[in-house]
């Protein structure tokens, strides 16, 4: 399997299965010399635990993260960053009943037909378990980016959608409610939406939207690695995520040019943004933002007929205990990536004058 | 500037500036042996090629590719395709009007700012003209894939939208009209559109959609480099590219994962295909689509305020030859950048099992 | 810091410092489906261990490898081997005395200077203890190739030189000794000098020759990556190493083209082989044998001047447990490189044909 | 094939065949805004030019680079410099007698097996000719680098050595003679030792030395990726090198600890180099001093048995205008490589603190 590191110079690489021993990573090109707050880390993994409220897994991980190497005195040193979370919720026994057959629209049978066999034990390497190692690598990049903002929430739930203009939202209220809508109106009904769908033993899809501040100018290389396509590639990574957009997005392909485009103030700021931050794949200082597609999660509490390996028809049962919408525990995940583009384009950036 | 560079194995990298002496690139990891049908690639570019229809820009370009290496006797040899464009239509004295002033959502200010400088002759590396150079490698990849059908074609034109499922379009219908939408009522409303666009002097976005077939079950590196992040970022580079979504897309959002969940069928080819074709980041051999968006172009042959790069204001007046719509156009730009990372991906999928 | 990955397809990365929690490393690529003998695994660390022998450091460190991911029912399912050793023997207090001044041919000052301080414990990042982690990838890699035989001994120790031809000589005599040398009345030789040398609070340099059979006709990227270019790489990025030379080597500049080349036999071996199984880059089928020069050890049991970090002169006094010569115990290592640059271009090589 | 890319961020990527249409590369990462003095670059590519002496191949071949992209107005703007040279003496029915059989020691065998088919017109991919991309390239990284000295020359012919202290050497006579040895008496008895050589239709072997000078501290990736690993690689890419060593090299492990070890200097600089520069692969501001093995060219004009295709023995006859030496015109290419290493080490430098 290829594809397990992220990023050019601030470089995260990750390992481990949902009911393997541990899950981890190794981030190597953080700077040395960074005071690391590691509550704040810890706490960005409490943003994406299970368990936290009711519209989300019931499941219990403790979800602390070791440190293994790269910090001394409680700074960074520059050598890589070795970090594990142990896996201490593997009850390997809750998945016999899917052995032997593969569930529809998991990465069952892809993993089977690739790797000649596949770790039935959950999700294995294809469960967003795995994306707790980004959430605590980015949580790194966020403090090396100190003075960038980087604010996800959640816009849409089902069908109910958020429409208001993001810069009349007080992100200090996306954490007050177990959505993580910073609409406190919309995040009660988005909250009640999700109640009743867990209740039907269904699922339902939702997307995130995400908005950075402060971003200097100049960040982004400006062929294949646009800003926005790397951005793009790390929310399309995260597992469930069926669309990517950012400024004007796919609203934008029904405006002319003449009313498209950002004139300029005299500071280099734009009137207007539907570049969205971005122009020719390189950061212009104004607001970065972008909505992040997710499906409805697909394991569903309901009988439902399938495969096994054999090619026979089987019946089956989802049980367990499931997001019933992922976009509440997904909102520091799409953070984390966002914040590990940017400082590796951060680094990057500081190669290109002489 | 970095990321000049697209690929892991089968690797293009790419050189040149709109104004320069010539465009091109090197790509590596081709496999030896294969004939190349070398009208075929020229072809690809001919679709690329500006001045083609009355819809597109007026410039001559004449984009002839001449290959350097990795070609002997008809075949790959699986050393380096060198190759080169050369630009025969630099006037540069038609720029002599934006040397001093930043055009709106251009790439103007950005890469200023970054450089240092600006290579103030036409968008130099930030201009779409660079993507002949991922045509001609695309085409190389297309003939690569052989068995695998990449097509791509215009669904949406500013408001035009072509609301009809793929499976029911003849695809053999897209080059039959300048506007390349296999459906030919819709495509005489969009050329129509555009045509008075132009006329008004501006210009207008669109949606191209892509359907690939008889993608073999296992493309796909499943965490960072799933094989939708890979189009995605392949898409997103593309030049006024604003998102991305595959299968279900933005719409999936609203389903419920027991609707959205697509039920196999014994020969694990699956019912339903929300999933597009991808699941957990890996073909599952059903057709993937995916839809992308484009933005207006950002050159309008209107009169408009800008700054200079000393920060006063100036009065600018577009002229030239230029697209008013660039979705046409772009067709074989995304189906090149599809072929680039399915050739990729197959590449990397010789090399997981023992 | 940068550079702590090894390999394109078969990848390792590694983490770690001498005095932190843990060292470890990620291994990616290793293809689904090899049975992976751990006791193996575990007794390349023992050959690599301090404290095995009277003539190494007396050092005790347990070295035992804990596997994190990766590995199913005892095979490999293709995902990445993640996989950590704990140091338990991390007496920091030991390393006080170098706290403020820099080790003469250490990497204190370059450390100092390059990353604005330094983890003072023992070598941190900079500590050979860091290659146990490569052993274990190695180890992972030599039974994925498992036809390749790769032996690797020590030939010279100081001036003490075992002047035979390599296919003279006993392989499985190896580990008959402390030295790892295969002729065990050299061996003898060797054993006393660097007991010797221990005595007088001294260290000695030496050779390790390595020699590779069974290497398939093919592996090597015939530019920048011709297979003995990343042989050499592989082990001039071991520690101490100051030199690298394949074939005929240094002693091959004073022959003659006519007495150079080798002649082919009619099945495409040859009758000599001073090309030392590499021709172009590319193995050629016959025997890879290549020499890696080790500098004596830094730290010596004796007294010296030196500075500190403020330019002061001061006396310092080397103590602790050193190796007085670091040959026997890097022979593990060697091998191990040799294994993975194999592995990687064993995989590579699967994607350049039709 | 894979394996035409050096470099991290100071990235080369070199095409071509000795008998296609052209040879080249492209640069990307070469900061913008360096003054580019074009004539130094073709003064490199001048001294490696066959036909610049007596005593080197007396083909002709032009060798001009032409430059495609990233030069603006004298400067390098930041975007890839892509350039090409084309082949103008490509006499491909010079080699029809060695379409059908294999040269000894050439890659004429190993290409065949591992690609399928091979490019019979002289070396292809695999002749030195290749290096000539490597020129310009590390031209341009020389004026990047400006005010660090890179010094390579022939310190050895087949046994003829010239054996002084590199520090007694006065560079500035390198390229008073053919030979490029910097000591006059030396550099006339290798020349005449290569006349003689020739003569015989023979080849002889060399030793080409290199010093850097003014090298900042504080290059280099210290595991993987040491400064001296990546020079290994670096040099051990070149055509017909069988060895490498740096400072003490393999001289180095007859020394004791006590008596190798480098003492400082208050000011942080050594009394003895010893370390070639060079501490746990970074560099700490001494001189740093490397030699380079190569054999002697595998072209013999020569009577000669080999096979062909099919395994039968074949008799065969060199001939042609070949080297009889190849070190004089390698000591651009040693420099080439050495500056391309540092260049990209400089910007990677660049990164690692806060």
């Amino acid at each position: 399997m290829a594809g397990n590191t992220f990023g050019t110079l601030f470089k995260l690489m990750t390992y481990g299965e949902s009911h393997g021993v541990a899950i981890g990573g190794v981030l190597e090109g953080c700077p040395s010399g960074l005071t690391l707050d590691t509550d704040a880390i810890q706490n960005e993994l409490n943003r994406r635990k299970p368990g936290q409220s009711a519209i989300v897994t019931q499941r219990k991980e403790a979800d602390e993260v070791e440190f293994l190497s790269g910090i001394f005195e409680g700074k960074t040193t520059g050598t890589p960053i070795g970090f594990a979370i142990r896996n201490t919720n593997q009850k390997s026994q809750d998945y016999s009943h899917i052995k032997d057959s593969y569930r529809p629209s998991h990465a069952d049978f892809v993993y089977d037909k690739k790797y000649g066999f596949r770790d039935y034990r959950g999700g294995g390497r294809s469960s967003a378990r795995e994306t707790a190692s980004r959430v605590v690598a980015g949580a790194i990049a966020k403090q090396f980016l100190k003075n960038i903002s980087i604010n996800a929430f959640v816009s849409q739930v089902g069908d109910l959608k958020m429409d208001k203009d993001y810069r009349s939202l007080d992100f200090s209220l996306i954490e007050s409610n177990p959505v993580r809508c910073p609409d406190p109106e919309t995040a009660k009904k988005m909250e009640d939406h999700i109640k009743q769908v867990r209740k039907e033993g269904d699922t339902i899809g939702g997307i995130i939207s995400c908005v950075i501040k402060n971003v200097p100018v100049g960040l982004g290389e400006p062929v294949f690695d646009k800003l926005h396509a790397e951005l793009g590639k790390a929310m399309l990574s995260i597992n469930a995520v069926k669309g990517f957009e950012y400024g004007s997005g796919f609203e934008g392909v029904k405006m002319r040019g003449s009313q498209h485009n950002d004139p300029f103030n005299a500071d280099g700021s734009t009137k207007t943004n539907h570049s969205g931050g971005i122009q020719g794949g390189i950061s212009n200082g104004m607001d970065i933002y972008f909505n992040v597609a997710f499906k409805p999660v697909a394991t569903v509490i309901q009988a439902y007929e399938t495969i096994d390996s054999a090619g026979n028809t089987v019946q089956a049962q989802g049980k367990g205990r499931h997001d019933p919408c992922v976009v509440p525990r997904a909102v520091p995940i799409v953070e984390a990536m966002a914040a590990l583009v940017l400082a590796d384009y951060m680094l990057i950036n500081r190669t290109i004058n002489l």
